[in-house]
């Protein structure tokens, strides 16, 4: 393990370790997959899934509408009932669309369960270097989702963005004063949490969730990227930073 | 006018100005009327509209769902939905809640006039006092409102919130190290903009707007408040906020 007693004095190192919320602190994936599975049963009622392409039609309705309802639960829903009608051209019933509205309900209730060793690595590293909580989605659930987790208390400062694009990270790297060169972003998703890090000149610590959400999944890293560092677990984190400031200096 | 030149060297004065977004520097109250309007044409397809006490039963819904979809036109339109499976026994078509999802995305793409005077009050403030912008709602929409209302280059800083409460105005100030009673908030709502203000020992300038959201009407503020004034428009609020000023000292 990379020790910070490599620093030299001419390199301030690491600044600010940034962290994403759904899927690399906390389980997210599988409940909007759940909430899939149980649109997809509703629809079954009216058209044949397999040659219907339910699940594809509403990654299309849903990709559609990211522009207007933005991402999280809410827009989800509304995208379901509108691929719903639009599926069954106009003939699902009232009741069954009142049961995908108590889908998205679930979904944005749904328990926040810590993933392992999150809690241990965050604090590890929020012992040696500044942290932030960068989280993308609906303001209201992300914060709700923030307090159920327990975890508020190990970020001083909490991010809550409506895209995880370039311009975003530069923003709250202004507002923190730093220069990408020292700033990790620790992430399951490489098209939101890492790509764009990378392309303004940070590091990248990626940490693969079980499920990714198919609009997640298309992204430009390269498998050879020298600023990125694989981490299989929250174990792996402090000694992924750790080593990328010795990387780095 | 009661100008500055009233400071003294042994009272900092007002540190930061708060200006409220929707109904304060644009307008927005109106296309939620108006989506409102079309809510209840629709639903009188199926019921009585003076019986059934739509409108009524639409605010109930939404303020029971607060907890769960929080503000903003997603939360309205899923709101909406409930309501009219609710209201007509479930028996409304699939084609009629398209349409209800289609007022929820009207209402998200509505173009942001900004409100008479604003750009003048904000550009006169911001040349004397700090301000920042402290908006509620949907964090997507928000942003976009901002970006549409070509008022952004007016703010360095703008705090998109869920909820206007005394801890939330708490911890904006707490972010800039500012006690409330350097603080004034400029807003349409009394309920969110001024009541809570007041709470922490901060000031308020209220610009009541043309028409309230019956969840925003309630509030506990005394007509005689001490550290309230009333601005009919936005072109007093710069005077305002030098009374303010000068009976702060």
């Amino acid at each position: 393990m990379t020790s910070a007693s490599h620093a030299s004095a001419h390199s301030p190192g690491i600044g600010l370790v940034g962290f994403d919320g759904d899927d690399t602190l906390w389980k997210s994936e599988d409940f909007y997959r759940q909430a899939e599975q149980e649109f997809e049963s509703i629809l079954g009622h009216y058209v044949d899934l397999h040659d219907a392409g339910t699940a594809q039609h509403l990654l299309k309705v849903e990709r559609r509408n990211l522009a207007v309802f933005g991402y999280g639960a809410k827009g989800m829903t509304l995208s379901m009932i509108e691929a719903a009608i639009e599926l069954t051209d106009e003939h699902i019933s009232a009741a069954h669309l009142r049961q995908i509205v108590e889908i998205g309900r679930r979904t944005l209730q749904h328990p926040v369960e810590v993933i392992d060793g999150v809690r241990e690595a965050v604090s590890a590293i929020a012992a040696r270097w500044p942290v932030v909580l960068i989280t993308k989605g609906d303001l209201f659930h992300q914060e709700q989702k923030i307090e159920r987790s327990g975890l508020r208390d190990l970020f001083p400062r909490i991010e809550i963005v409506s895209e995880k694009d370039p311009s975003t990270y530069a923003r709250v790297l202004a507002e923190f004063n730093l220069p990408a060169e020292r700033f990790v972003m620790v992430g399951n998703s490489l098209r939101s949490d890492i790509e764009p890090v990378l392309a303004l000149g940070g590091w990248g610590v990626h940490t693969p969730y079980a499920v990714t959400w198919a609009h997640e999944a298309e992204h430009g890293v390269s498998s050879d990227e020298p600023r990125l560092r694989l981490a299989d677990t929250a174990w792996q984190w402090p000694q992924a930073v750790a080593a990328i400031e010795a990387a780095g200096r």
